[in-house]
Order: C-alpha cells, then sequence, then structure tokens
C-alpha cells in the first residue's frame, strides 16, 4: 500500500486559507468552536483514519460484504467505523447540542469526511447514511421519532438508510408503488421491495433505521403522492426490548467496487407484519428526501474527490520511485550508458499527474463552497442572505454532484496508465480506485439527471437568478485576480468563459420558451461538461488568489497550487471551445421523433 | 447475457463495401479465395464463436487463470481455442500455402479475430500469439527453427508467446538484461526473468514456444544489443519426445481484467540448463520484433473496437427493454399517468449509445484500413506502391492502436452509464467490458508511448512524406464528398481540420527543428488525441460515402450508418477545437527544467 492518500495541509488551507472558516465561527451556532478545536478534531479524525480504516482499505475490496441465509456479512471495521465513529461525534456532528450533537459547521465535517473516504471509501458511508436517515427523523419527525430512534443513531449503536429506489422504478420516483396501509395503532403496514439500498444491513449495529418512500392507500399519483416513513429493522418492544419487524435482506448486489460496502434488496413486510411511522406530514415524503438531498450530493463529490485524491497520492508515489526510460538528447535520441529517469521526469507523466491534482484539489475547493454555502444557509442573518445562499448552492449543486465523479474517474484512470502494466494488476491499488469511484457518477441521480437539473431547472429558476448570482461571484473573482499581475491573463480568459457562457444559453434559451423542452434540455450533459469546466476555471482563479498571497506553508506549497492553476487553464479549460461549438449546433440528432435511427 | 456482441452485417459490409476486399482478391498471392469462399470462412468463425467463446466469456473472469506450485491453470476453453482455432486455420491464415497457410488476407483474418475478440477477449489472445511468435521464426528463423517448431504451433498443439519486458526495464526495452551465452552446440544458454507474459503458459497445449529478447554476452549497450532468440517450454530431443528446458513460471499477475488471458512472471535458466536458439542474426532482435509490431498493434486496437463492439449490444439490449421516466410534455412536466419510455427513447441514452456506436464502427473500419495497408504491403506490385502503403501504415498505425483503446474505454464507460445502477453490478456484463478493455491502452506501448511514436517519429519521417501521403488520401476523400450533395458541408469541415492541422504542425516543429525535442514532444498525447479525432472524422466521411451509395443492405441500414456519422461530426470532431488550443499554448508546465512544481 502507498504511504499517503489525502494531504491534510492542502485540506486545512483550503478551509482557514481559502474558504475562511474563522468567518463561520464567528456566527452564534458555532462560537464555542475554534481553529483549534477544530484542529484537534480534525487530526484526530485523520489519526482514527490512519488506524482504522486504511488499512483495511484492500482487505475489504477483496472480501466483499455478502448475504447468505437471508443474513449480510460485512467487515468487522464496520463495528469499529460505527460505535467509534459515533463516540468520536462524526454522526452527531452537525447537529444541535440539545439533541446531542456538537454544532460543527459542515465545512468542517466535510473536511473529516474527506479524510475518511480518502483512506478508505467502503466505511464512511456506513456512518454518513445513519447521519442522514437521522437527520430526516430531527427535521421533520415527531417527537416521538425523535426520542426512540435518534440517541441510538448519533452513537452509531444503530444504523441508518434511505430507501428510495425500487426494481420497477430506477431514478423515476414518481414510479414507486411501495405500499403504506394505516392502522388504528398510529403507524402504517408496509410492503415493498427497495433495491441498491447502501449500508443495508450489517451484523454489528444492534437494528437499522430505514427511511423508506412508499405511498399511502389512495395517495395522488406520481411524485405528490409519495409518503416517508421510518421502519426499522427490528421495532421497538416491551422496555428496551426489540422485535422483528418483517424487514428482510432478500439478496446483495455483487459489484465492480465499493465491494466492502454493502449493498443490498430489502423486502418489506413478506410476511404482513411490517410497521412503519410516517415522518411529517402525508404526501410530502419526496419533498422532505430533497430537502437533504444537497448534503447527500455534496457528500457524493466528496467521496468521488476524496477517492481521486487517494489514487493521486498512490501514483504520485511510484512516479517518484519508479525508474524508467531516458531523457531526449538534442539529437532527439537517448543514450543508454546514462542512468535512467524516474518516470515523474516524463513531461507526459507530469501532464498526467497535473491533470490529476488538478482535479482533485479543485474538486477538493469546490465541495468545501458548497458545503459553506450550506452552513451559511443554516446560520443566515437576513432572508435575503438565506435566499442568495440558497440559490448559489442549489446553482451549482448538479457539478458538485457531477464534476468530481466524473473528472475523477478520468483522473484515477490517468494514475493507472501512470503505473504501467502494474496499473492493471490486483496488487497494486489503483484498479481498486478506478473500481469504487466508477459508481459516483451513479450514485444520488446519475450525471444525466443532474445535467438535466442543472440546464433544466438550476439555470431557469427564479428567472436565472440563480446564473446571475453565481454570474456575480465569478466576476468578483476576475475583479480580485486582475489586480494581481500574475494572474491577470487567467483572469481575462474567465471573463470571456463567462461571455461564451451568455452566448450558449442565448442560443438554448429560445427552445425552453417555445416550450420545446425536449431540445432544450437534449445537449444538457454536454452543457453540465462545459459549465463544470468554467466553474472550476473559476475555482483555480480562487485557488490562485490564495496562493498569491502566500502564507504559513512553504513556498513550494504555493507554487505548487500557482503551477496547478495554470495547469488547468493551459490543459482543461479550453475543452470548453470544442463543447462550445457542439452546443451551439443545430443538428439534432439525439431526439427520436426528429432523426431516428441508432440501431 | 445479452445476444448478441458483434454485428456481422456491418462488418462484411465494412470489408466489401467500405475497403473493397474483392480488389485485394485480385492480386496473385489471394485469387484462389473469392467472397463466397471468405463468407464461409467468416460465418464458420461466427459460428464457432458463438459456440465457444461467447458462453463462456463470465465464467473465465469469474474464474481467473490462476498459478499455483509452478504450474498455470487456465479455462480448458483454451484448449478448444487453440486445437479447434488450429483445425479451422486462426492461426495459420496468413502464411504461404507452403508451410500449411491459408494465404488469406489479412484484411479478412481481422474481421475473423474482430469476432472473436468481441465474443469473448479472454481466449482469442492464446492463438493471436501462437500466430505472431511462428511469424517471427517463418520470417527471420532458419530452417531447422521452421521444420522444429512451425507445423506444431500453426496447428495449435503448440502455443507460443512474444517476451520483451523485464522487471526493472518496463517499457524501456533498451535495458532487457537477460542474459545468452553462446554454447558450441549451436545453442545459447538463456538466464533470465520476464514478466507481463501473456499466455506464458496453459497445461492444455503440449509445449509454449518462447520468443524472447536477450543479450548476447558483449553486445553492444542499448537496444542495439538485443538478440531474438527460440526459447520452448520443453526443447526437442530424442524421437519425438521433449525434455523440460528449465522455463519456470515464477508468478503470475492477477488483473483488473482479461483474467482469463493468463498474464506471467517467467524464469528462463533458474536451473542452468535453458537452452535458446537464436533468430537470424545476433542483434537484430528488436529489429525483427518491430517488424512485426504493427500487425500486433493492429490486433490491440481490433481487440479494443471489439470489446467496445459488444459493449455496445449489451447497452442498447438493455436501453431498448428497460422501461424508465417519461418524455417532458411542453410544460416542461412529466406526466404520471403516461407510460414509461423506454430509456433509448431519452435524448441522453441516444446520446450516449450514439457515443458508443461511432466509436465502435468508426474503429472498426479504422483498423481494417490499416490491414488492407497491411495486405497492400504484403502484395505490393511495385516499390512505389510498396513505399506508399509502408508509410501510410507507419503514420496511421500509433492512431490504430490508440485510439480504439482510449475511445473503447470511454464509449464502454458510456455503456455502463446506459444501465445506471445496474451497470455496477457484477450481474450484468458491462462492469467486466470496462475491466477488460482497460489494459488496450497499455498493450504494446502505452498511449505515452505511442503519442511519441506519432509525433516524434511518424509526423517526422522522410520529411514529412508519410504525413503528406495521408493527407493526400484525406484530400481525395473530401473531394469525393463534396460532389455528395449530403456531406458536402462535411467535407468542408475535414478540409478546415486538415488546414488546422498544418497550423498546428507549424507551431510545434520549430522546437523540433532547434533540438528541443523534449519541448517539441512534451504534448504528443494531446497531439495523439488530436490527430485521432482527425483521422476518424475522415473515416467517417468515409462511411459517408459509402453509405450513400446504397446497396444490398436495407435502407435503414445505410441510415444509421449516415446518421452516426452525423453525431461524429456534431459531438466528437468540434473537440478538435479546444485541443488545437492547448497544442498551440506556449506554457511548459510539463517540463521540469523549466518549470519544476508538482508535489
Amino acid at each position: 500500500m502507498p504511504e499517503k492518500y489525502v494531504d491534510v495541509d492542502t485540506l486545512k488551507y483550503m478551509l482557514y486559507d481559502v474558504h475562511n472558516l474563522q468567518n463561520l465561527l464567528s456566527r452564534k451556532r458555532f462560537e464555542d468552536h475554534d481553529k483549534e478545536s477544530l484542529d484537534m478534531f480534525i487530526d484526530s479524525v485523520k489519526e482514527f483514519a490512519d488506524r482504522e480504516l486504511f488499512p483495511f482499505f484492500k482487505e475489504m475490496d477483496e472480501n466483499p460484504a455478502y448475504h447468505k441465509d437471508g443474513k449480510v456479512f460485512v467487515h468487522e471495521q464496520v463495528k469499529t467505523m460505527m460505535y467509534k465513529g459515533g463516540e468520536m461525534g462524526l454522526i452527531s456532528a452537525p447537529f444541535d447540542y440539545e439533541i446531542g450533537g456538537l454544532q460543527i459547521p459542515l465545512l468542517a465535517q466535510t473536511v473529516a469526511y474527506y479524510i475518511l473516504d480518502a483512506a478508505n471509501n467502503h466505511l464512511p458511508g456506513y456512518a454518513a447514511l445513519t447521519q442522514g436517515a437521522a437527520e430526516l427523523i430531527i427535521h421533520f419527525g415527531n417527537e416521538f421519532l425523535n426520542e426512540t430512534y435518534v440517541p441510538n443513531m448519533l452513537s452509531g449503536v444503530w444504523g441508518g438508510t434511505m430507501c428510495l429506489t425500487e426494481p420497477q422504478a430506477g431514478s423515476s420516483l414518481s414510479d414507486i408503488i411501495t405500499k403504506a396501509t394505516p392502522t388504528d395503532e398510529g403507524h402504517y403496514n408496509i410492503s415493498g421491495q427497495k433495491i441498491f439500498i447502501s449500508g443495508g444491513d450489517n451484523d454489528f449495529t444492534e437494528n437499522v433505521v430505514h427511511l423508506v418512500l412508499a405511498r399511502i392507500e389512495g395517495a395522488p399519483k406520481g411524485t405528490k403522492g409519495i409518503s416517508l416513513f421510518v421502519v426499522p429493522k427490528n421495532r421497538p418492544a416491551e422496555g428496551d426490548a426489540l422485535e422483528w419487524n418483517d424487514v428482510t435482506t432478500v439478496a446483495d448486489f455483487q459489484k465492480l467496487g465499493q465491494r466492502g460496502y454493502c449493498t443490498t434488496h430489502l423486502g418489506f413486510g413478506d410476511k404482513g407484519d411490517c410497521r412503519g411511522w410516517l415522518v411529517g406530514e402525508p404526501n410530502k415524503g419526496l419533498h422532505y428526501m430533497f430537502l437533504m438531498m444537497n448534503a447527500a450530493r455534496i457528500a457524493v463529490g466528496r467521496g468521488a474527490s476524496a477517492i481521486a485524491s487517494a489514487a493521486y497520492h498512490a501514483s504520485l508515489e511510484y512516479a517518484n520511485e519508479r525508474p524508467q526510460g531516458r531523457k531526449l538528447s538534442a539529437d532527439g535520441k537517448k543514450n543508454p550508458d546514462e542512468q535512467q529517469s524516474l518516470i515523474i521526469e516524463h513531461p507526459d507523466v507530469r501532464r498526467m499527474l497535473l491533470m490529476q491534482k488538478s482535479v482533485v484539489e479543485g474538486t477538493m475547493s469546490l465541495v468545501l463552497l458548497a458545503a459553506k454555502y450550506y452552513d451559511l444557509i443554516e446560520t443566515a442573518e437576513s432572508p435575503e442572505e438565506k435566499e442568495k445562499y440558497q440559490l448559489l448552492l442549489e446553482m451549482i449543486i448538479p457539478i458538485v454532484k457531477t464534476y468530481p465523479s466524473e473528472a475523477g474517474l478520468q483522473s484515477v484512470n490517468n494514475g493507472v496508465q501512470t503505473l504501467g502494466g502494474y496499473g492493471f494488476c490486483a496488487d497494486y491499488i489503483l484498479q481498486q480506485y478506478l473500481r469504487d469511484i466508477r459508481i459516483f457518477s451513479i450514485y444520488e441521480g446519475t450525471t444525466g439527471i443532474q445535467s438535466q437539473d442543472l440546464l433544466g431547472r438550476k439555470v431557469t429558476m427564479k428567472n436565472g437568478k440563480a446564473l446571475e448570482l453565481l454570474s456575480q461571484e465569478i466576476m468578483a473573482t476576475i475583479q480580485t485576480a486582475s489586480g494581481i499581475p500574475a494572474l491577470q491573463s487567467h483572469a481575462k480568459i474567465m471573463g470571456d468563459k463567462l461571455k461564451l457562457t451568455q452566448k450558449i444559453l442565448g442560443h438554448l434559451m429560445p427552445h425552453a420558451m417555445q416550450g420545446n423542452f425536449e431540445r432544450y434540455l437534449a445537449d444538457a450533459s454536454i452543457f453540465m461538461e462545459y459549465l463544470s469546466l468554467v466553474l472550476m476555471g473559476w475555482t483555480w482563479l480562487d485557488l490562485g488568489i490564495s496562493a498569491s498571497k502566500g502564507g504559513a506553508y512553504s513556498d513550494e506549497f504555493y507554487e505548487s497550487k500557482l503551477h496547478t492553476m495554470k495547469y488547468f487553464f493551459t490543459y482543461e479549460l479550453p475543452k470548453t471551445s470544442g463543447l462550445a461549438e457542439i452546443l451551439m449546433n443545430d443538428e439534432t440528432l439525439t431526439i427520436k421523433s426528429e432523426s431516428e435511427p441508432i440501431q
């Protein structure tokens, strides 16, 4: 195994210098925290990850979670993740003191989880989903549900899941058919099947609390008739006893990657005795779920970025140690008497590593920006401020989820290539990162769905106000960068890209205005690729500004940030030119009714 | 398992209509073959692949080849591949009648192997490497070697391998240290280690004949001191007996993909009794090997394209069967009362499938073009003709190897995405194709090395004559296309891309002329990506011309080719604009001595 999976200095630099956590800490909610206490928290998480997560990463892949005789068997580190993680406050971190939370900003918690994801992406999900499930109960559940479930979940003694997908519906949640039948006893009887349930069961926690989308009998069709239920694997009975709640693990999914993170097929009410408790009001389930979705999507982007980070450090380590080939002499030949070069000395290897670094650090900053917006919304001091950051977060969230997943995959792919034949070998870790990261562009809404959200909802929301706010933020960064001589040319490029974006939207928008949404959205995924690069250009310009200021780290540290910024502007951002051409082409080749063939 | 893995109609259309096999058949070497006999050959290969290869594809992945107690265990279909394949002439196809060959054009053999690769890419390599090893003996070995080894290899009774890579050398063949010590008995004593030897051993063939690069004691350093040896696993002894030749399998490599195709670490002469027989003259080993390398690189491109084909058909089948989601109405909403759409009706899915189809069929045609050039060289009727096709083949070969591997991976990746969560599941076949194809950009010279070859050697060879010839071929296609109204705009675009290529080279070439090869080649991989797209644009324009003529297939068949051509011009070719910007940027961020940082 390589030695390093994340650069904690860079994470802290992003946290304090780039995203200015101190600013958030001045808000009332976070006033008990300071840099020192949060550094301690982060360092203890790193130590925990080094000791309890990273060493088990490969064996969890080689001995995947599996299903046998109705039970799911997972690696025993799941127990450590849940119980020790619970003790450390990893599950309770963002919640209010009064319910046992730590009132830690999501920005800081995201840094902590980034470390965990980079160390071993098969484990943190067990805790993170428990947190997500608890959050739904905390926000929308009644007192009974809060008292019964939340404390055990925050301590990691009980696990939690989100149950959305059904076999016949896939991404189309409006087609959910899991049934909830009211009873006179305060609960509903639940029956149905859910698939792709991450962390759906395990041997170690005493219970698993499922947050289940289901349809109350007689509810309206489509998304407006879906309700949310707490459906525990074991329901509280007399005293402290638990009794089985007719939740069965029907099967599991063996997967390309994340093989230590179990993915299950659950059956509810096969014996007619599965009880569910309604969360909040009937028919608002999808609404509740989507209020939590931004945090979930930040988490997906974070996980993908973290895997890309681990892969980057693994390939960098290899490139720094492996001698191979020689430098070209002035005659274009190689001299066999000369010593071999390390492969990191070859420009093509440097280019691949720089691509990785630019994706890793760029997405790290973008994910943290989203977390910061989230915190700013939660602690907004005026309705205007709240709306501003809500719109900004909504605007960037599809990209925060998608770009780390898509570019992260390409970045890990470069890491594999750096190792040559060894990259393809099971003894080396790169191939595992490649398999693990592949799911991220599918999780929580595929890239296609995120792209429809970006162009279809976010660009047009409030008459384009969210996009307008984002442009203002970018303009402000351009303004600042224009005052720094070394960044002036990059600032100018970003200005041009903003204008190009307007031009593209000017080309596409008439389709939406004419009601031809199929045409408007046909190339949404290309627009996603385009706008992601623009957003990353902005992110790197912002990183360039911070790096230009210097600070507590070494000169080399800041120089490497500036160098990577230049890489992004030279090698990645220009790809927007080709993408813009595609977006402004009037051929409609992918709309079936207008131009059929495929075969 | 899906039903289809390759479209034989398209393959035959490429063979006869696009690449005009009939033309080749008029050459003396191939005069005994006609369309009817070759159709029968291809159909029998398809039937063989359906019966003996495709059904075993998944289980060969699930039960990988493995090494135990010095032996390698492979799936028993390896026996069928070698023996039945040998019987069918799959190994002997291209060779002369007089040595038991069939004198089949490589163009036709490539179609046959394409089918095999698409059916189960873990098996054909055993036969193909045996053919490659035999070819080296046939071309450069003496009568003794030919008589002793070739017949058993062509019949598939003995296997064959190529042994180039060594642990300390990787891609840098000049650092080979395997030692060959002359004896008085006509053989050399061989000692050394070779790694990444595909098909390096098996239980089923009676022998494995290794073609080994080694250094005769006292030979010059570097690539000029490398010789080629026949080193059998078992050496012929008295009568028909074989005795063990001190070749051991030290270990194997467990891999991300192609797990049924064993990859071994071989030791030669651990007991001091390993004999090797020199092939041709001393110190010419690398030269011989590289004369065979074009065929090997065509084979890599073919394999990658074939895997992409199988993945395409698998995801197409899924998209045609899976209902999910609904069309957007004119108000931008979805009506839950409406029936679900098949996912193939969603524009984003169509776009992904079209990307796959454009890569699959475009690379299929490109690979066959290379095979045609190969046949034209072999049967050239004048030195001028020979030189022309030699230069054309040399010019395109790095792209023929690389583009199917790189774009093929992206194409399979789109296939995985089309299946959503199921794409990530082991029960579905897409994830296997994704793993299998990953090796192709590493095989036979990584993408980085191919890119150096393309820009460093091929573009500059004979003062740019190869590139000039290629441009003339492209110009001729543009000329023809300009006469077809439906293709005029595409012809014009291709003309513009040719001009852009000149501009890029005009920008890069001065670096080479000033002897700054490191700078000249720093962005060779970007140039590879750029020129690959241009070459594919040409390929699709050529396919467009053929399709415009119509012929024996259905109208839908030709329309789908034209539609896919339009897809390529609309969605893929424009990416050259961004790549051109990158290539003409003067920042030198990847040259260590000029701009250090990475970290």
